[in-house]
């Protein structure tokens, strides 16, 4: 019987993220989210993130409250030209290093700088004082650099995304793969679920016993669909790949053959995008309360072009009319959110620009433009094809952000049902 | 002189969220992102956010470091009905209190099945098990707990985002209100820059002396535009707007007349459609490499269907020719990106839905389809209107997602700026 097994220990590390802006909430910190998924897939854990303000004494007490607890330390933000920017001074606090300029990255500055023919300036002098011992974080002009103390790797990054994501890439990852090659393999599935609430999942899937098949076993509600993630930490990609796969397919038909859309990246528009494809099918799409949205979730993947031959934002009713040939006479009749323009908007798509396939929507996304009969959250999703046209109506909740999203979602579903076939 | 006053003191919390999920890079921690905004609106401030993964002992210790640090404590995640959730009983170690049967939430839960008739299971027991002492917050359904431990108030709330929406907004904010009455003001304006580089802000903005204007003052880079954020901390609200006034006053002369679009949640979409409306003009969009982000910026603004006509999203050369009446001579000698076919798809758009101006994006979004002298990130954006039609052409740099968004903002920008003219 398979067991989780974590032999070798995992190597673990802790986060510090240095920012009044984020305890404002003036930003979100999508660093954090960054680098714990950068790790996680390189077979790090990280046990501990700390989101500390810009005062020294906060930067220097998480500092010293980390280090020496697990394997590695990562720090981003508060580097950088500006009198706000502590960090080097709070880290040469808590590693009682003095600090010093960094000859290297004056180095770098400086031709960094000569290159584009600009002057040295004061604030740069603040940025080149860094811990004594400190190695500049590779040869390029971001500030980022490196202390080895009690063992431990700290690695300080800037806070701008794009600097941590190089940084993170060409330097921290191949350098703690260098220090800690012995180390567990981890390895998670995400399931893509359509249709099927959360507790009509956990229903269905009672009867599992992750354990046993060397997994653990967690439930996600996502926007407009849930995840069933599968986890496994192993010795060998084989073993990894044999438990998700067997876990998996005990998901799959736990839970229906059509209720899965794709795992991991592939996203309901990538795996609809992907079934055109092996058809030669174009796709038209005909939007009203989505506004746009749904064709740009379709165009969001790479090679969209290959499908989609149009896109209708027909927010108002004449655009229906003139470009989708919807008659005046079932926008009076029924309105313009109703089954009859919503089969309209699609067939009228379709035959437009000669078409396999064309999805619409029309709804209520609010925060006005409600009925008795017909409240915000009213939407009709569409799908027409040569043979046939299915209208379904969807009642969803929530801000107008939440209904276009929904929305968007249930026509992908709808689209991605009738590809199925 | 003023200066940034604190007086009277902050009220200061910490913030612990409980989830393996989020370490590993699962999921973004939203729920940090949203408690810390409502905080600092409300006149709070967090001094500290720990993610710590679903472990007792660690849950516990996270707590224990930070009780009696800070005036107020939240806890979120970790509370529901499965054996991973354990905070309830961490917080019964951390706080030395023992896990007993909580009378009332078991009465709400109970009549809450009963009017569902649904039967009491077995991981409820788990769930109504809290630490002695804490009251269940809210006559709802949700974990959520309080218990005040060294006269410090610890608000202990489930994960799901929706919940803790709901507990902030009705539990937490009201009491911590009720206990914390004497507390400074906060308020920040957030001044959203187009057309300048951070640096080119920071250099014009470095004659203003902000402590004398009493605020703080803030760069913070976005996808594709600058934010310069401006804080106070003031007694009355009429001081605070005072000195954010003046601030932004003082910025607004040194970044030009047309650099800030808006400020706060005066999004370029928003903004513009308010020209928009301001003038009764219709606008139609044509996208060929944003693909309907464009359309669904547009329309993510509530009421944009007042003037919206409609947007085409022409993927492929045929829905060009057809849809927008892009000349087939256009395209074969120039291209699909061209300043050529960005000018007609503009103009065709125009036309063809009888709008008084229309705005087109044509680029290579990538990761394929660059080539020598268009290389990925080469996007024309067009604007035309009954009197002129204007098309610029932007390099830019990225991934697709990107590169989409930065295509979608020069749109914008370009769209804004004629309607300022």
């Amino acid at each position: 019987m398979d067991h989780v097994d974590l032999n070798p220990s995992p190597i673990v590390g802790a986060l510090v993220t240095v920012g009044d802006e984020i305890l404002s909430g003036h930003i979100a910190n999508s660093n954090a989210h960054h680098i714990a998924t950068e790790l996680f897939v390189h077979g790090f854990r990280l046990t501990r993130m700390v989101t500390v303000g810009d005062q020294e004494t906060a930067i220097s007490r998480a500092l010293l409250d980390l280090i020496g607890e697990t394997h590695f330390l990562i720090c981003t933000g508060g580097l950088g030209p500006t009198e706000d920017d502590r960090t080097a001074s709070a880290a040469a606090t808590a590693l009682e290093r003095p600090l010093t300029r960094n000859a290297a990255y004056e180095q770098i500055l400086r031709t960094y700088l000569a290159q584009r023919e600009m002057p040295w300036s004061p604030p740069l002098e603040h940025m080149i004082l860094l811990p004594e011992g400190a190695e500049k974080l590779g040869n390029v002009a971001a500030a980022g650099f490196f202390v080895e103390h009690w063992n431990t790797p700290c690695y300080f990054l800037p806070g701008v995304p794009a600097e941590v994501r190089m940084f993170m890439e060409q330097y921290v990852l191949p350098d703690l793969d260098r220090r800690f090659p012995e180390r567990p393999l981890y390895r998670k599935r995400i399931l893509r679920v359509q249709g099927l609430t959360e507790s009509h999942i956990q229903e269905r899937l009672q009867s599992l016993a992750p354990a046993e098949l060397g997994v653990e076993l967690g439930y996600l509600p996502q926007t407009a669909e849930n995840w069933v993630t599968l986890f496994t930490a192993a010795e060998t990609e084989d073993v990894a790949d044999q438990r998700l796969q067997r876990a998996e397919e005990e998901v799959r038909w736990r839970l229906g053959a059509d209720a899965i859309s794709g795992r991991d990246g592939e996203t309901l528009e990538s795996v609809v995008g992907q079934l055109l494809r092996e058809r030669s099918w174009k796709l038209a799409v005909a939007e009203s309360c989505t506004g746009g949205m749904l064709a740009a979730r379709i165009t969001a993947v790479a090679g969209a072009s290959d499908y989609l031959t149009c896109g209708f934002v027909t927010y108002s009713n004449d655009a229906k009319v003139a470009l989708l040939g919807v008659s005046q006479q079932d926008l009076a009749t029924h309105g313009a959110v109703s089954h009859e323009v919503a089969r309209a908007m699609a067939e009228g798509a379709r035959l437009r620009v000669d078409a396999q396939v064309a999805l619409a929507v029309t709804g209520i996304a609010g925060p006005s433009g409600g009925t008795p009969t017909k409240p915000v959250g009213t939407v009709f999703v569409a799908c027409a094809t040569a043979s046939r046209t299915i209208v379904l109506q969807h009642r969803f909740s929530g801000d107008r952000h939440h209904v276009q999203e929904e929305s968007a979602q249930a026509a992908l579903v709808l689209l991605w049902k009738e590809l199925l076939g």
